[in-house]
């Protein structure tokens, strides 16, 4: 029976703060923080028992100490912004607590995600006998433990790794985007980069494009190489991947929306000078958009995350695919959010549960794929995102 | 000899002012006055004789008025702003000078072009022996003299009429517009309109879309119909047209970057609010791209713009296609502005020089279809917009 404080009331928090809620044999009691009170007080209402709200800054270090202090959680879960990161985990730190997040740190002023920043603290945090879990989302998160899982029981030896992250949502608007568009968009006019054998490939914006066809009556959707970040954390933890790809689905509608907004400047991050006035178009172009969170009682279909591994085993080649199949509709009428949060908020419930049970409690600093695959597999069956796995004919080329 | 005030000194005003100053026999004294002077100035020393410039702001009959009556023109020669029509026809008739424009009057805040405001000044302009000449740009303009000329030289009698506007030029941008692009995304929009056997029929905007083979090398291009203001003097003047329609070109890269501007609110005409400012977002799209002015070094290809006629001549069908074909680059090189502003302003000057040569001056207000096509059409082929008739084995569909 534990304490956890949550940061962070976005829709992810929401889904978090459902899951944990749901689970009161392990979350005993619960607290909601983000910098806007009301937004953790409206998601409470929503939930089917009590938890408490707080305001935080959690860009100040003392101020998250003292919300800490006050709270005595076992844990804290952050889900605030990834540049928020190492804050919370300073505060972690200074009040002694273990700590989860989802998506690893990004400086603020750099569009550059690495991991070096917080495995950095493996000392401090294992010196302090507390533990730190990184990545505990879907991508990264399950596609890490999917990849650790494959290793414990299906290969002797894994040779190419490729994550394939499908939306097949329709919110049945012309143009949206699912998370913050700024964050959307940077994403998809970013290199891509991919490891083989021994270093990085960097390839140009979506230059590298497949057509996969997508079980489960999703069918075939174009998919594109991107960079993400558990391929640092992947290709380090499992170095006899030769190769480790990851590809997300978009439409061409959806990049033929984003090229005109490139082409007029509307994704631009510089100030223009509009009526004496300095505009940064993409904050614009944020405004008039649709609310995200707008989105959720709009999506119908389904998401399709999952690996397909290539490597041996007993000496023969074998090509493994394991998968999740998440519905929008299901997930909102759960917990109000679509599948996006969702898919992010319940590995962070489960990861959390992990590490309270005991079940992946050590201290230090940890990607998921170091930890025993098992008793997290089972949850993601347990708690709304069951797996499939399946051995495939062909190689995703 | 005459002397001739240009008012209005965008793209149009540097062509007319071109023109006038190399036919120095007809326009002996040049006055160029604009909102602005030093747009004025800037047109004057490209010009290879004197002309002289002004301030006046067209909104103010009064200050209209008294630059008229210092300046003692023969002629005003209006490529300001549609909105402003009215006031320089009023400042004409008190100051007893003739007037040419080359677009109908709109009233500022609706987007509704029509003749009615115009020919309302018909018995004023006649009772005053002072002349009006409406819309002697290229389209109307050309287009209606076009129309003429066909039923004079060429038909018993006119069936059908199709004007097809065609520009090919290439600017090597992802995405900008010729014109202002307010009114540029504005005639897209819009529904489109064509009279059919006594009667307007509306058509959603870009419903109806052709392929035509465009000659001289320009080949097929997607065109699409729109309303134009002529078609609604050529209906009147020539009745017994049974079906009168306007079309112009639009590329599929263009409508594409269209459609996901007015799909994310970009092309939005209301106030949005933005850090706690009011913004209208079409103005900003306007910010945000090129200067139609800047498009003119950069335009490479051509424009083609004519009439196709159906009809009968001495009880045979005749199918009858006259057009221009004017080369942007041709255009930048002989007065600084490509091929959408030069041939717009060279019938401007046509006209001017059509009345003040005595050979079109009549009391009253008139559109160029009214008039003998025979010398414009021969000043035409003189003055840099030669034009070419041939018979069609098909019709237009």
């Amino acid at each position: 029976m534990a304490r956890v404080l949550i940061i962070g009331a976005g829709g992810v928090g929401q889904v978090v703060a459902h899951k944990c809620a749901q689970v009161d044999e392990v979350f005993e009691h619960i607290t909601l923080a983000s910098r806007t009170k009301s937004k953790c007080d409206k998601i409470a209402a929503m939930l089917p028992r009590k938890i408490d709200t707080a305001e935080v800054d959690a860009d100040d270090v003392p101020q998250l100490v003292k919300l800490i202090e006050k709270v005595k959680p076992d844990l804290v879960i952050n889900v605030a912004l990834p540049y928020q990161d190492l804050h919370i985990m300073d505060a972690c730190l200074e009040a002694g607590v273990h700590y989860l997040d989802t998506a690893n740190y990004e400086p603020p002023e750099e569009a550059k995600f690495e991991y070096k920043w917080q495995w950095a603290y493996q000392d401090k945090f294992e010196k302090a006998g507390l533990m730190a879990l990184l990545g505990s989302g879907f991508d990264p998160g399950v596609t890490s433990v999917f990849t650790a899982h494959a290793k414990k029981h299906h290969f002797d030896r894994m040779q190419t790794l490729d994550i394939l992250d499908c939306n097949a949502g329709d919110h049945g608007l012309p143009f949206a985007t699912n998370f913050n568009p700024e964050i959307n968009i940077r994403e998809i006019t970013a290199n891509g980069r991919y490891w083989d054998n021994g270093q990085w490939v960097t390839t140009k914006p979506l230059e590298q494009k497949r057509v996969f066809d997508f079980p489960e009556g999703i069918g075939e959707k174009d998919i594109y190489l991107l960079y993400h970040e558990e391929l640092e954390s992947l290709s380090k933890h499992f170095p006899e991947l030769e190769r480790a790809r990851f590809w997300m689905t978009f439409s061409a509608n959806y990049l033929k929306h984003l090229e005109v907004l490139q082409n007029v400047g509307m994704t631009g991050i510089e100030p223009v000078e509009f009526h004496g006035q300095e505009i940064i178009p993409i904050q614009f172009l944020k405004a008039l958009l649709p609310d995200p969170a707008s989105l959720g009682p709009l999506t119908k279909g389904k998401t399709c995350i999952g690996n397909i591994i290539r490597g041996t085993k007993d000496g023969k080649d074998k090509i493994y695919y394991v998968y999740n199949i998440c519905d929008h509709q299901a997930c909102y009428r759960e917990v109000q959010s679509q599948a996006i949060s969702y898919t992010t908020g319940v590995p962070a419930m489960i990861g959390a549960k992990m590490m309270l049970e005991g079940k992946w409690m050590k201290p230090g600093v940890w990607n998921l794929e170091q930890l025993d695959p098992d008793p997290f597999m089972a949850d993601l069956n347990r708690y709304g995102l069951p797996w499939q796995e399946t051995w495939l004919d062909q190689a995703f080329q």
